[in-house]
């Protein structure tokens, strides 16, 4: 039997980012946590960036994953949105790197086939999915949702020797 | 007599962020140093984005400025290019806030108009600008120069009691 492997999924933007915490056990998949950082639009960009780096370090130390997936931001047709997203995806790639863990990235549509057998499967049909696979999963909103069928994604992605290569290190 | 405030300056860039240290002192400027943090285009994105991390703390452990200022970066038409920025400008605003210091953000034009004069003025002017108002500095290259240009334009944007009590905490 293979030891458990625990994955962080992360949905980064700057007012919200998603995150979500299963474990890997062989073909199972168990649901440990998820819930959101915020950052409030009133305060200066780097104070913003200061809360999601801060959150996010909260999280990892207390979930203590040993790899991570990031959703790769859609590409916006609003310059503005996009360095913004930039900004805090770059936060959101940057913590779990200085915590020492791999960094996984997936496309959405990646994300979405991979859960749902889709590419251009609706939101909607993408966190019913994440419920189904996740049962009993209470989730903090849709970033959070998100968040969780990236880490689910990732899940599908490791191969087995990987699989137990993590599980051996954590 | 004030006491002299130091001042880093950031020109973020995925590739490389320029920086660049000066000393304010009532209306004396004085070069400390400058340079380029470097992120290999052949690693993960996360590792850049940590390589540009801890080359922008060791630079801050090392000069121990008091304030940051970052130059806003274009919103370019790439909005590929614009989202690399941005993870790039999210590091360059997170490290120095989690050093503790005020991070102020100045646009590109601001600060050609701090330096030259001209809201419009060329990159030439702006680094033969910064040569003339830090004599005898040797700059590391472009980016270190807009950096130093950002650097100068916070310092001119100083009020006196700010420079007092930023000088005092010193």
């Amino acid at each position: 039997m293979t030891a458990p492997i625990r994955l962080i999924g992360l949905d980064p933007g700057l007012r919200q980012t998603g995150w979500g915490v299963i474990e890997v056990s062989g073909s199972a998949l168990t649901h440990l946590a998820n819930g959101t950082v915020t950052s409030a639009g009133a305060e200066a960009l780097s104070d913003r960036l200061m809360r999601l780096h801060d959150g996010l370090v909260s999280v990892i130390a207390e979930w203590q994953p040993a790899l991570a997936a990031v959703e790769e931001t859609f590409v916006n047709k609003n310059p503005t949105s996009t360095l913004k997203l930039g900004q805090a995806r770059g936060v959101a790639l940057l913590v779990p790197a200085l915590a020492g863990l791999p960094v996984a990235e997936y496309a959405p549509n990646h994300v979405k086939k991979a859960v749902v057998g889709s590419g251009h499967a609706e939101k909607s049909q993408i966190h019913a999915m994440v419920r189904m696979l996740l049962p009993g999963v209470a989730i903090a909103g849709a970033d959070a949702a998100d968040a969780l069928a990236v880490a689910i994604c990732h899940a599908y992605h490791l191969p087995s020797p990987a699989r137990v290569a993590a599980g051996g290190a954590l």
